[in-house]
């Protein structure tokens, strides 16, 4: 296995604790990133069954990794990269799983963002230095963390670069039941991120939780 | 069987002439609408296995249906519009089957269209007697026309009205292999011709032709 340290910023939330328990599982050495540790330590040990993963606040995980998963709400991004820009290593590759979504009055909405979508607008805060891909954009997060169950889905992989896009996939094939689908450049995460849209639509109107995505004829 | 007459404009392009095929095969009454109903019956008489259809100019289709198919580039659907409000029917519901993409120098891209999805500008340009839904709008045309191959994935249905919703869901009934799954408004057009950017991008990156969606969970 060639993947090295994992940061999953944003760890003790229900997708980034459900994939760091994923990857721990599989064999990965996950450092959980949070702006609380100590609260951290606590959710982890809770996690049944009990995985192994390292804790520390958002800025050491992200300088300790070479893959640094971005698993917090988009809007509080822009606080998080600045904090972490400074403390990345010069190869690290940034995995994107932000959707840009408002749930205000109870009515799911696209935010606006300017640079067509999270993911551009990432990349447009991120060290030059750091590639960028984007992927678990579109799997429920609490399918995710119901770590004992198979995902039996595809999920979207862009990014900047074919280095980028090769560690997505490789997160991916870590975790049982999930097909990498790449669909090129950083640019589709807008197709991705709505993609994500209508799904919660689905599932609000179907009265579902679990609306995912199988591409047919691949 | 409820469906009344349908009218397909564009019926001879590579997506209305394969609907027309299909649902004329199903038992539907098929209105082909063209510019030029004279090649259009040339092309009809091509059609193995046949299948009986009325042709009509676009003008004329349209206003013999109570469910009128718009299946012809995005370029030219204000022209279509202007020409066939007159002649709709008070009650007649709108499908439409467009995504608005170029492939200007070979590069395939969302155009920018200010509504925010086709869907929502031919909303804009309809009669309000008009009921609108979209449907057929993620299925690779040269699939649908296959006629003799079941299309075994899911089409995504939205619209402004239950009314316009049921119809355009009645018609995929009607196509073998097709699931209806609804999404909602007809804003959420956006989403669903996001996905249709989404497998084109899909095909031409793994060099494959009919990536279409199923929906996993539903």
């Amino acid at each position: 296995m060639t993947l090295g340290p994992v940061a999953i910023l944003g760890g003790t939330g229900q997708q980034g604790s459900g994939l760091a328990r994923r990857l721990a599982a599989a064999g990965v050495h996950v450092i959980v990133g949070s702006r609380d540790p100590q609260r951290a330590r606590a959710t982890v040990d809770g996690w049944r069954p009990a995985v192994r993963v390292d804790i520390a606040d958002n800025g050491a995980a992200a300088g300790s990794a070479d893959t640094v998963l971005l698993a917090v709400p988009y809007t509080t991004v822009d606080a998080l990269l600045e904090e972490i820009a400074p403390r990345m290593r010069p190869d690290a590759i940034a995995i994107d799983l932000i959707v840009p979504l408002t749930f205000a009055g109870g009515k799911m909405a696209m935010l606006e963002v300017v640079e067509g979508s999270a993911a551009e607008h990432i990349r447009a805060k991120l060290p030059a230095s750091a590639a960028l891909a984007c992927a678990f954009k579109t799997i429920p997060a609490h399918l995710v963390d119901r770590v004992d169950e198979p995902l039996d889905c595809d999920e979207f992989i862009c990014g900047d670069s074919d280095a980028a896009r090769g560690r997505a996939a490789e997160l991916v094939a870590h975790i049982a039941g999930l097909r990498a689908v790449d669909v090129g450049p950083l640019a589709r995460a807008r197709s991705i991120e709505q993609l994500t849209a209508l799904a919660i639509a689905i599932n609000r109107r179907h009265k579902r939780h679990d609306a995912r995505f199988r591409i047919v004829g691949l």
